[in-house]
């Protein structure tokens, strides 16, 4: 038998327990896999004392969680998160002393994935990090590898399992969003603090990871057009749901002639898009090559288990040598896209108003729709809401996103309007 | 620049063209992402003269296929098709001559697939049939690497895009099999002679491929039962949408203590399972991981542009070196797990009986259903049809399936049945 592969461990939250049970429970099936044993050597935590469910007697326990880069390991897994501080300092430390780098990080892959993808390059060491897009979906893999024959035109999905397990609770049971996610936030699926997931930032770190696969460019976490679901009403569910469409949170990145467009934001999704039958906590990513078509991938975007299969999978081909630069090239022949301007989009849009019930708002909101060139494919009113106001939903033909911003800028700040509009985009 | 890949194509139909175009039209692509240029270097097809839209002159031309092997290229594509003949004669020399080889042949894989996985391993070199399933749906390197950490409880999905299409355009338009497939012929969705496909035994090459794969257990096609779609009645379709169910043809491989189970069958797909969502010539593939969970892979499962993207990805992996053992560990570590036995399993199923419309029909099927030990759930009894026959569905609880063979041998020779019956399994 082949010398094993020695791992060292930082983090041992959900998903590092995790990965030692899954290393434990399928060590014979794991070590036939990847020609030989993968071991957990080192490990280091915040609190050495509490109870994870695991044995942790068997691994050299690091106090100081940076220096695990100096551990008798071949390999080190960081499972600490957070886009800089012990995660980045640690992946630095790692890569500079030769060693491979495996990681869930999305956050830190976001702000710092080239640097770590060249420092990884120059060590002729592995950088991984499968776990950090759609949890236990190998689509990192799928984009680096399964599509790498493609000129990718547009990659795009569900990528925060908190939000459309909130999205779909609101549509199956017609509920608000507030009170849904107070139940999510019980049931653990979504955080004390939500603001990472339900503002779309979670999506945006996986999105700028998806994108620089898939287009061959450097990742631009800056660039992603973000918003989240807070605002979204149970009404605009329904008002969806009677245009044949259902309301999903999606990353969308597209590369063109205009540059790279990466966005994310609530979507309508046709009733008969794969997308569409996507709910609970599941994440799915769809890639259109030009010529493997449209792919699809699915499955559990979070949790102990899938994250950790993600994990484990990264260092089985660790083990089996079959790995190459972490974007798929090296980092220095990833093309540097200007960001692409979303006013130059053609699509179909939804707009919903709360408006006030009196003589006239209909005819301000068409004439702004008029004067910026937006065309009306549908309008439907719908009776007072508990608060007074009034329910307006438009659905565009397709045209530029300038004119509607144009038509909504129309109206800031109307007296007929009672809080902000609400934009979506419909997934053509 | 790295050295090329050079590259030997056997077989210039659809796919063959396909990863000609693939390798021009993305070529600059390609480089980069497989770090050298892959060049295809010599080509052999049965008919030098014929126009397929691609130019041919730089290549070397070599008449006798077989000798493809000596061509001065570092792999040889295989696109010819047949489980034995000259196909398997040149991934016999190919790997003698320590070359790598890449295949979409399913059939030679379903039969020969150990033979050569371990001729490739003798000669260190890579064994790749990406396309051999699911066409360009990374499914093979999602099992071999993506889902890799998991045992694999369950592995299933539609893997023949011919029977796909047909059975949901009955589904969607109400017609018979006959009618269906006919217009399928026609419009180049089926061969003229479509037995491989109609009657599962394309799928069950697939399946027993993905088995292999998921469970570490050698191939074992001549353990699949088998059967296709040729008996469904587009009143079958009807009768499962008024239960909430779709009719697909499903490959279904499962391993437990009773040995490795491998069926190609009509299923009844409850409406909430994405496979219920797939229409037309598309694929999916399910794998149940005992971390991951359910991950789901879905595309286009044939035609020119997603098999040569699969070919073309088994290439790019090899130009980076990035490949191990064909069936992820190497050929002699494949567990040879006994086939299980079908009656030993539980499920609930659907019976359709064609019966004459008489006193005491519905007596005697029920009474043959109670003396088997099948309890029923439900059962339809409709009108008479063109022919003076009854149709009579009947969905069972959940129940070991020996009871169901045996209830329908009861029935065996009955004067009251016109025609075979109609069993599909209902997918749990």
């Amino acid at each position: 038998m082949a010398q094993a592969l020695r791992v060292a461990l930082a983090g041992l939250g959900t998903v590092g327990g995790g990965v030692i049970r899954v290393l434990d429970e399928n060590r014979e099936l794991i070590t036939r896999r990847a020609g030989r044993p993968i071991e957990v050597v080192a490990v280091s935590a915040r609190d050495r004392a509490k109870n994870r469910g695991v044995d942790l007697s068997r691994f050299a326990w690091v106090d100081d969680t940076a220096s695990l880069a100096e551990a008798e390991a071949d390999v080190v897994v960081e499972l600490i998160g957070g886009s800089d501080g012990p995660a980045l300092a640690l992946a630095r430390r790692t890569l500079a002393a030769g060693k491979g780098f495996v990681t869930a990080n999305k956050a830190m892959l976001a702000h710092h994935g080239l640097e770590l993808a060249r420092a990884a390059e120059a060590a002729g060491q592995p950088l991984k990090f499968e776990a950090a897009v759609a949890g236990g979906i190998p689509v990192i893999k799928g984009l680096r590898e399964g599509a790498a024959a493609n000129a990718i035109a547009r990659v795009y999905g569900i990528l925060n399992g908190t939000c459309n397990f909130i999205v779909s609770k609101m549509e199956a049971e017609g509920r608000d969003f507030a009170e849904v996610l107070a139940e999510a936030q019980a049931l653990g699926f979504a955080e004390a603090d939500p603001s990472f997931d339900i503002d779309g930032v979670d999506a945006a770190h996986k999105l700028s990871i998806l994108a620089s696969l898939a287009f061959g460019t450097a990742p631009a976490f800056g660039d992603v057009a973000i918003s989240g679901i807070r605002h979204l009403l149970a009404a605009d569910i329904a008002e969806a749901a009677a245009l044949g469409y259902r309301v999903r949170l999606v990353g969308v990145a597209e590369a063109d002639a205009h540059g790279l467009f990466q966005r994310v934001h609530a979507h309508l999704v046709p009733n008969d898009h794969p997308l569409a039958h996507v709910t609970g906590a599941t994440n799915a990513v769809v890639a259109e090559g030009n010529f493997v078509g449209r792919l699809l991938f699915q499955g559990a975007g979070a949790g102990e288990g899938p994250t950790a299969s993600a994990v484990v999978a990264d260092l089985i081909d660790i083990a089996r040598g079959e790995f190459g630069p972490p974007y798929a090239m090296p980092a220095d022949a990833l093309a540097t896209s200007g960001a692409a301007d979303s006013g130059e989009r053609r699509g179909r849009a939804y707009l919903r108003f709360a408006v006030a019930d009196r003589v006239g708002v209909l005819a301000e909101i068409a004439a702004a729709m008029r004067d910026a060139g937006v065309s009306i494919e549908s309008l439907i009113q719908r009776g007072a809401n508990g608060d007074g106001s009034v329910l307006v939903a438009i659905v565009t033909h397709e045209g530029p996103e300038r004119c509607v911003a144009a038509a909504l800028e129309r109206l800031r700040g109307s007296q007929s309007l009672m809080g902000e509009p609400m934009w979506m985009h419909i997934l053509g």
